[in-house]
């Protein structure tokens, strides 16, 4: 099974994607899509929307895991990454792809057990659960390899595809 | 000039048409992309964003005006709307149509003269403008037709598409 992480944002799409074989993980590639600050929001998505595309023909992904939005920081920034969200989630459906999606919380519960790890703990056990011999870079890739483990981890009986 | 006003949702995206000559604005068609609640959320984007292409190639509009999103009410609702205004504007910018925002105080100035109308006065005046025998149903569509108006009205040295 070839799971795709995704942790959204409109400037940095990071994405992770592993395979996933007796539930154990292994990982098969990593990075980010980004975007221009210097474009209109509108051409951003449709880069991110393109790129998405490309992404899930390349990795043909058995399932999704994306993380879900809150309210926090900036509130204007959270509304353009929501907009980024919807094109992602919308090229994932056209390409029949089970989306899932997970908290921060749970993801920090489902890689390290505790949900209140810091950014380095959670890394650092990111990197370890995938034996990289890196923490993989940019941040939101390794968020997004996080984001994927935390689909592999899930037990079967638990998921639930939007 | 025929200019598309979008009221942004994900159960209700509100649509509204004019054409504008020398200024003056005529009534074009009006009403809503719907979606089904029973449906999850990647359906519903989906569906939005292939009725929108069917809007624009029917309409063939010039220019879009789109709603501006901010926090108010329940922030979930806020987040969803945000990812179905991420497939609009897809859309939009996938058929080449100029795109322009307007916050609701804008659309309340142009419409009536006054920042704080109420949703009653909006209507009434949307009506008035359009010279329609009734108010526009349902109520998203009469708010897309009344962001359509202002930027009918806006001036020309003022426009500035995304």
């Amino acid at each position: 099974m070839i799971i795709l992480g995704i942790d959204p944002g409109f400037g940095i799409v990071g994405y992770g994607v592993l395979t996933s074989v007796n539930g154990v993980a292994s990982p098969l590639g990593h990075g980010a899509i980004t975007t221009d600050a210097s474009m209109p929001l509108p051409a951003r998505l449709e880069v991110i929307y393109r790129d998405m595309h490309t992404l899930i023909d390349h990795f043909k992904p058995d399932a999704a895991a994306v993380e879900e939005l809150f309210f926090q920081h900036n509130q204007t920034t959270v509304i353009a990454v929501a907009e980024a969200r919807g094109v992602i989630l919308l090229a994932l459906r056209e390409k029949g792809v089970p989306i899932y999606e997970y908290t921060p919380m749970q993801v920090k519960m489902a890689v390290t057990g505790y949900g209140k790890a810091t950014k380095k703990q959670m890394q650092e056990m990111t990197r370890l659960r995938l034996r990289l011999p890196e923490i993989p870079k940019p941040d939101d890739a390794a968020d997004a390899l996080a984001i994927a483990l935390t689909l592999n981890g899930a037990s079967p009986l638990g998921r639930r595809p939007l």
